[in-house]
């Protein structure tokens, strides 16, 4: 069973983009159990959506169907697909918005051409009523991928740019600033283990030098930043009951370095 | 079956409101499956309401109910109703919210006078917890309308102003700006068809002239206006990842000419 | 049956926060109902949360689960708890988010001790998925209180200054602003009958003094203030169609009196 799917947009909750495409799955899979990831992904962003979608749905149970409708490309020649990773099948448009996800990964993916699966007449505008939720319905009913379109090989990548490590440290940049003003970076845990180890470091970000990283940001003083691993298993930067990206004026893209101090 | 239970109010989902009338759904009609079209209409806003429900309401499975909590009039003497339109049932405020769903449409409303299907002494302020979601519920167990009041023959209604249409070509109004600053014009495509069909014409709106009507807003270069007709069948104008809105700097209720050219 | 678990907390809908939870509850409990209460709680506002609690947990069918994070202190020493009051289980941080539901009330609660209900290897940062999730979709399969930790006898407990009550009539706090701009007080219906009955009172309010309590805003004219019980049971100051914090300037926390007048 596939009966569930979820749903990440761009579209806000304020008109009927979303609910219209529930509306539409209800009527195709009339048991699926829909969950909203987001549909507060920044206008457009790309990788704020890849973000997203990346630590959450590889966490639904297996077989879960998951549309993501983050189309600026919409009408134009970006190709519609559907595609599996893992255990989890994904609809949405070619544009990138599947890189984290299939970063590394083997995938199959299929380019939507059976117009038997959409709604008769798809409208220029609105891919996601038209096409995309009839697709993720039709998988959720158990509608294999080859029966959707033909197999493509190759989707449209982005890649954040990467982190930096040398001698001297590790080099990286501010990917995400979360609800309460957390600073994610794109350094993994793993990458810090392996450059600095438990060696003592310095960590400057924004106007702030850290002097260490800590198991959580309530292990500071309020109001104090703290460095720690956060909930994705990557670098954050926090502050203790304050927000970060406000009181250190960081915006996303900003760089973070973690420097080795001479041991004493 | 009637299991679908919408929710379409202007409460915001900060406050408990939405959730209280879920709860008591879900006491009445354990098997209910809710869905959320919209608690973001912007504060009393009917014609906004009624927008969003005309373009979602009807795509839902027959025999859905939509529980519409619009309601500024909330215990003075507008009438709480339920009605049915095509296949759908709708509760809710007689205060207009169901204008666009009901124009040119045979309908069967009922005023809601019998309180066996109410909460226990409803309070003044609230009648979505108390009188709405409760015959929304009751309605979805399989209730029929006559059993929750009295028919009533006519409802209060708004109508948009219409569009004009003379030698010159067509004169509307932005009735809807959506999250993305796209405006939404009272030009149905049928009525452009009869009106402009192929022969050339300029767009006039805001501060911008356009010279065409084109397939989606994607066909134009990044950051340049397009007119297009959107997923509601009506003329929008956007800009390709920008916001129209903003740049040309429309609010709704402004206008926007169709002229007619002559053709070379 | 426990098979609703609601959510209710300060994460918005803009990270994988809430989806990540949801992920993790459907993987342990497939057929949990899960319903949103509120994500929009203000950023670890805890007597917020309780407030929106308070009004709509009770309302839930017996046996819901509601799971509550708003969690300031996560990876900090503060407990993990579970507990159950009349016929509801909660679950989240003992911060004080239950002092509203448990006042007054006879609780049975446990400290989360047993990790065979957690997520392996939790973070230190997002106890909502790692923790509380687990615990409440394990709670939905009918796990009993008892294997989830050890009793506690005492929770923390927030409270609200108390209205005073004299012979010139009562003193009261506004404790939260809903969305339309509505005040809500400390003052219940039963104080306000019990304190001033019927007599004449002049009830003072930001720079507004108000004559009388209505039944309803809608009972004053358009754009004039209006005193009532609102749908918690509590005095409430409105403004029919409009936003009474903007225009009284209030905010939370300010003074309302209710002062007696002589009897003509």
């Amino acid at each position: 069973m596939r009966n569930i799917v979820t749903l990440t947009t761009d579209f806000g909750l304020q008109d009927y983009y979303v609910s219209a495409m529930k509306a539409v799955m209800l009527g195709i899979a009339p048991d699926v159990r829909m969950v909203d990831i987001s549909h507060e992904v920044p206008d457009q962003d790309i990788m704020a959506g890849s973000w997203v979608l990346q630590n959450s749905a590889p966490l639904f149970p297996p077989n879960s169907v998951h549309l993501v409708v983050i189309d600026p490309g919409v009408g134009t020649d970006r190709n519609p697909i559907a595609l599996k990773v893992d255990d989890q099948y994904y609809v949405g448009p070619d544009n990138g918005i599947f890189s984290l996800l299939t970063e590394n990964k083997e995938f199959e993916a299929v380019r939507l051409t059976n117009p038997k699966y959409w709604k008769e007449k798809p409208s220029n505008t609105f891919h996601g009523r038209d096409i995309f939720a009839p697709v993720a319905a039709h998988l959720s009913n158990g509608v294999e991928l080859s029966e959707l379109g033909e197999p493509v090989n190759e989707l449209k990548t982005y890649r954040w740019a990467s982190p930096i490590a040398d001698k001297d440290g590790l080099q990286g940049w501010i990917i995400h600033i979360d609800k309460f003003g957390n600073l994610v970076t794109n350094l993994p845990d793993t990458l810090i283990d392996e450059v600095i180890g438990e060696r003592p470091v310095k960590i400057y970000v924004g106007n702030m030098i850290l002097d260490e990283l800590v198991n959580t940001f309530g292990a500071v003083p309020e109001g104090e930043p703290a460095a720690y691993i956060g909930s994705a298993g990557m670098l954050e930067i926090g502050i203790n009951k304050g927000d970060a990206a406000e009181m250190m004026s960081v915006k996303k893209g900003a760089q973070i370095s973690l420097v080795l101090q001479k041991e004493d």
